[in-house]
């Protein structure tokens, strides 16, 4: 029933926020009555009521006290998203570890207002149920969690993500994947697995830092590419580029990129898999956001048109359940035996009491019914976050219109520096990531990645505002 | 009190074990009755029947009834230890990994007699006391835990883990160390940092073939050298190969070396420090099993005369508490920054539950408590294993003596093949580690590696005797 429930609001709530787009329904406009609603669509009042509580909390309408509901804002007005990325070819790198450190050394903050991090705030996070399912795991695991897991991972959990591989029609069992800890090492055995030192890989631009990062500590050069704000990578790119035969590896964060936020269509996806297999060019693909989509379903990955076995699909709970759990994996393809191994020789298993605890909540049911949660909240932060924004910073200011996950990438004026931005706000207890974090070269300079994962209230708009004020001294003063 | 009385019958029956070795009691006298000795030495009757009773545990002495305790087994009449070791000195590989994998692959079977696997059985393990641990963390840590922790890692269990560095002289602080998963990630870590592709790395022959294999992984050429099953490596032999200037690291395992079972005398410890100094080359010391020793203190480590911060000490809980909470560690000296570099990129943090948990059970002297029973009955299963050995096995078979840790490693006819062995002992549920998987050449097929971590009873004794008897028909066939 409740479940019957959540689908008829949500899709009454989605008709209005269409017509809002469309211009069918203006700002400042008064929306029908509850009641009259209620009777047009043949819906109790509860049901209407939660439509309109949600465009509320997405700041799209408005209500006023003995008057009704009122168009208060349209997504229409959203700032423009940045251009195409022009990334520099040239394979040199600079101090983006030092902003990297600088930004990270402040993070155990408490009264940091954390724009700067990637994660859901704790309290998105379901921390009851997930004790709870440490001490079922405690309870039933073979001495408590204390003995060698076995190397691969969990059975229990990796018979789960296999099951949940139906979102996006993979075709996965329990034996196609192994656990890690965390994405990163994921991504990190991958690369392992498919290049060597002074291999080079090819990347979207920008990228993760952690990514780029880590590529250069094994010595990897790295390729940055063109990638578009809302459809990211082109398969024409890619085709060029596996074309010149010097890739060794192509690494993608196929949905809701890190920073830029863009997902690659599922069209794209599969002709990019068609290309790598004409190339026979393996594909790491990040798809740690994918679960967290705002649209009607689950991005499909590129590893759901992958017949080869060159796609290893990598991802976690971190951004979902417990970035501190520490729970990753991958499904590695043809490359299964290798990251085995890599696995056992560099960590030989992964914590059990994690690994079964997460299992034990994918199972029942209990992930399912937190992402929807989970999703709703971070779709109404993001229309949130961008009305403050457009609000309170200069007009030119581009921003990227994210259909899923939790970032906003922003392009300023090319002359302001973000660096700079992000020494000022953290004088006012802000942090933001500089966009000469996510990329090797000298560039993106002018641009800036905000998390919206923290709770949207008066502090968090407030501290928007603060920015938006920086960033108007930072543009008058040149 | 208790403390005092467990110093005082140590102490009483450990003069008793001197005078067997001594041939002072000889293997069917008779010694002193519990009232008369209780008389001699001026303690109580329980502190005597202690002593006795310990004596027991390690069968040197037996209890007839009605008539006394007599002696029934003289450490004397131990068989040989293995000789100095000659590894072959090619660079090659071969099948070790295919042999690891086999012997690994059976390792989840319930009804395997494991005496391959190097840890102490789940008997032996505080796991009630765990999860309380682990209970409390939940409670304390912010967001129980889901969080991230601590990129160097949790900073009350550095700041135990600096503490119990006392104990060997270590002049350690949290600061100083970086929490990794398990000894075996230290270890990778810290290759990665001292070493690229290509380089070589000197090791003890045979040793741990985690340490090979990983090596291997990384594409260093690894160097074996000459190793005596009592005293380790020898300075001069360290000395020889530095001088040649084609080493980029030395990695040992200094005390209680796996599968050998030797440990470095403190002087040569301080020796090899100050010849790696003078080369100004970095050694990984691997002192995973330091906390278990049955002598009268902890040996030192090479850290403990470590001034320049050449040495990386790594360590972790895996032997002594919980193998499957994957909390290890490395005080890395001078490649501290590089180190936490290599643990970000690769790992971001460790689970914070787990180091949580095990800094609590350090903190307030429940480990020391632990430890003190664990090396009791490890050392009283030494010298069980070793007595049966001796009795089901052919004269000529060679053990090791260890002073500390889990192992035996056994030399037998050179004919006879231990992966053979490994293979019929299989089909009666036993699992030993065939020598030839701690070299990269093809030697030590004569020899194998035997855990006595399993509890002392009928049926391991009914399995050493089962092998005792798979050698002899080996044996005579040649």
């Amino acid at each position: 029933m409740q479940e019957e429930n959540s689908h008829l609001y949500n899709r009454i709530a989605y008709t209005i926020e269409n017509q809002i787009y469309n211009d069918v329904l203006k700002i400042g406009d008064r929306l029908p009555s509850v009641r009259i609603m209620s009777k047009e669509h043949g819906v109790s009042i509860s049901t209407i009521l939660q439509a309109y509580y949600m465009l509320e909390s997405k700041g799209l309408i408005e209500a006023r006290p003995q008057s009704g509901y009122y168009i208060r804002f349209s997504p229409r007005k959203f700032p423009q998203i940045p251009i195409m990325s022009q990334p520099k070819s040239l394979l040199t790198r600079n101090n983006a570890e030092d902003i990297i450190g600088e930004v990270y050394s402040g993070i155990a903050d408490e009264s940091l207002m954390k724009f700067s991090l990637s994660v859901p705030s704790q309290e998105l996070l379901p921390i009851a149920k997930l004790n709870k399912a440490v001490t079922e795991s405690m309870r039933c695991l073979p001495g408590s969690g204390t003995t060698y897991e076995n190397i691969q991972g969990n059975e229990k959990l990796r018979r789960q993500i296999a099951k949940w591989a139906i979102h996006w029609d993979g075709k996965l069992t329990h034996e196609d994947i192994v656990t890690t800890a965390g994405c990163m090492n994921a991504l990190s055995f991958s690369l392992m697995a498919v290049a060597e030192k002074g291999d080079t890989i090819a990347v979207e631009s920008p990228t993760y830092f952690g990514i780029l990062q880590l590529a250069n500590n094994l010595g990897l050069k790295v390729l940055e590419l063109p990638t578009d704000p809302q459809t990211g990578i082109n398969p024409d790119t890619i085709k060029k580029i596996l074309a010149t035969n010097k890739i060794k590896a192509l690494l993608l964060i196929s949905n809701f990129n890190n920073p830029l936020t863009s997902i690659i269509p599922d069209d794209n996806k599969k002709e990019i898999v068609r290309l790598i297999e004409q190339y026979n060019v393996p594909l790491i693909e990040d798809d740690i956001y994918g679960d967290v989509y705002f649209g009607k379903g689950r991005p499909k990955t590129c590893k759901t048109f992958d017949t080869s076995g060159l796609v290893l699909w990598c991802g976690s709970v971190s951004k979902t359940l417990a970035p501190g759990y520490r729970v990753g994996w991958v499904a590695p393809g043809r490359y299964l035996e290798k990251i085995k191994r890599l696995k056992m020789y560099h960590a030989v298993s992964s914590p059990s009491l994690q690994q079964e605890a997460i299992a034990r909540f994918l199972e029942n049911g209990r992930y399912e019914h937190h992402l929807r949660k989970l999703r709703n909240t971070l779709h109404a932060n993001s229309l949130q976050y961008t009305r403050a924004i457009s609000e309170y910073f200069p007009e030119a200011t581009r921003i990227s219109r994210p259909e899923g996950g939790f970032l906003l990438w922003m392009e300023l004026k090319k002359t302001i520096n973000t660096y700079d931005l992000f020494r000022e706000a953290i004088k006012h207890n802000i942090s933001i990531s500089p966009g000469r974090m996510f990329t090797l070269q000298d560039q993106y300079n002018h641009c800036l990645r905000l998390s919206y994962g923290l709770t949207w209230n008066e502090k968090t708009d407030n501290s928007l505002r603060i920015l938006g004020d920086l960033v108007r001294q930072q543009w008058k003063s040149m």
